[in-house]
């Protein structure tokens, strides 16, 4: 990349009328799609692509190092691993997607990023198991209420949770097969839900690939806000893919995935050593504990998981 | 992908707040980045990207499919095939790429796409030579002079030229290691060059990924107009990519690449058997013969190569 930026050039007109028809080219390619949707989607996301490399003036050289970025988001991602997830994360088009597929309805908890470390089929737990798996950390106590947004309680419903441990790890980074600091629950015949974790602390996203170049040629730092993730479903309610972030953490304001939500944010009360833990669970050190009561919306259950399967 | 084209939703006041807020954020995370042109491009990505997701409302059942997407492209990509390039090809962005850096100057020759079957280091033939390497295929001679936009001939000009078999198929998709269908020669001290090759015929692009999906998808054919593939570069002028057409190609048309352009086609003139051939060469049946005078610009040499080396 040229260090300078050149003003975009004037264009000549004959020079801009070639451009131009080449678009319409290409849009009217399109026309004969089966799916008007697809054909929506095609003929939007070329018309936005050919405006950025004609507004930026994109250079040959610009365009090969683009085609060997995605070359290397492809060779880096595999079963564990999600470069592109990543890279949608970072340029914050998986927090908009989520903005878009989940509008504010009433007092529903708001969604954020799902990530890529969600992974389908963790264990189940009974309410007040244990999610760590063993992951290290400070234990931390989790409880809360799930209800819909006429205030009734949600009883059984389906919740996810997972989140990295102590070294800022999810199990799937481990390079082994365990499964840690992920579990599925249910909600009681009263909507309550409870689990011990571990405390979130701040850890960056993967940053030894081709998005974690970007960051760094970008000034941007690859931490994210310490969080818990929760996907929440249940019948003829809106799926909820959210996070719980730690009040007080220092990077709740440049979280390099945008997913920080105000109304996310809990206090995690800090508990001394000694102090008597829930189901009389023996804890040497201090702990943590939050409440997060989850506010479902109505709609259609599978539509907005999120999940990537 | 929904068979039915929702109407983009009217979005309540709170909603666009609440997405435009994120856009503003996304741009502003990258006001620190040091390279203002790379500042420049990842804003403008972004703002375009951001805006694709809006107008469409993406689905994140749709989101899902495009990471999908790219992540089957990436992992077919490898030193052989270049989904990627495909992808830019087919959406017209390469040729748009090609558009911007190849502004018209007086009677240099037009550029079009690199495509993904450029090889460095082709074998080095003599003016009169054959560069079908054994390629199955009618012979054709291919013969012109190389000028500069004042007239005067460029001596020694480095020409690099590549095309497919009769079955379609370039050499770097025999799964062997053969050299066939690409050579690279020099113009001679009036800058005239010549040398044998085959008639090139309409071939599909490589269909049988997730490009090949997008093309079946949207009702579009995978088919190139038949050509000959060119990059000429001297020293203290624009290096260019180019192709000949075939006239009466019943792709011109509708080239899946968008690569055809009016001003590259040339007449492919039909030998009957036994036509004295140049060099004298024994051809038991009929050949063509086409004449390719080609106009460089002046420029700068390296700037423009669409190497993908």
């Amino acid at each position: 990349m040229s260090q300078e930026a050149p003003p975009v050039k004037d264009v000549p007109a004959e020079q801009a009328a070639r451009e131009e028809a080449l678009v319409r080219q290409v849009l009217a390619a399109f026309d004969g799609t089966p799916s008007p949707r697809l054909r929506q989607l095609v003929q939007a996301l070329a018309g936005h692509l050919h405006a950025f490399v004609r507004e930026t003036r994109l250079t040959t050289q610009e365009w090969e190092a683009a085609i060997g970025f995605l070359t290397a988001c492809g060779h880096i991602t595999d079963d564990r691993r999600q470069e592109f997830i990543l890279l949608s994360d970072v340029l914050g088009l998986s927090m908009q997607t989520i903005a878009v597929n989940n509008e504010a309805r009433g007092e529903a908890t708001e969604a954020t990023v799902l990530g890529p470390f969600f992974v389908e089929g963790a264990p189940e737990i009974p309410i007040g198991g244990d999610m760590s798996g063993g992951a290290a950390g400070e234990p931390c106590w989790v409880e809360g209420v799930v209800r819909d947004t006429a205030g009734e309680p949600v009883p059984h419903a389906r919740i996810e949770v997972w989140e990295a441990d102590a070294d800022g790890s999810y199990d799937v980074q481990y390079g082994d097969d365990r499964i840690a600091g992920r579990a599925r629950l249910h909600s009681d015949d009263q909507g309550r839900f409870a689990f011990w974790g571990v405390t979130p602390t701040p850890y960056p996203i993967p940053s030894d690939g081709p998005v974690g170049d970007l960051l760094r040629a970008t000034g941007r730092s690859p931490m994210r806000a310490s969080h818990l993730h929760f996907m929440v479903s249940a019948e003829g309610l809106r799926t909820l893919v959210t996070h719980i972030f730690v009040r007080g953490c220092a990077y709740l304001e440049r979280d390099s995935v945008f997913g920080v939500k105000e109304s996310l944010i809990r206090d995690f009360a800090r508990q001394e050593a000694g102090t008597p833990a829930p189901g009389g669970r023996e804890i040497a050190g201090p702990w943590t504990r939050v409440r997060f009561d989850i506010v479902l919306a109505s709609g259609e259950e599978a539509e907005d998981t999120g999940a990537t399967g």
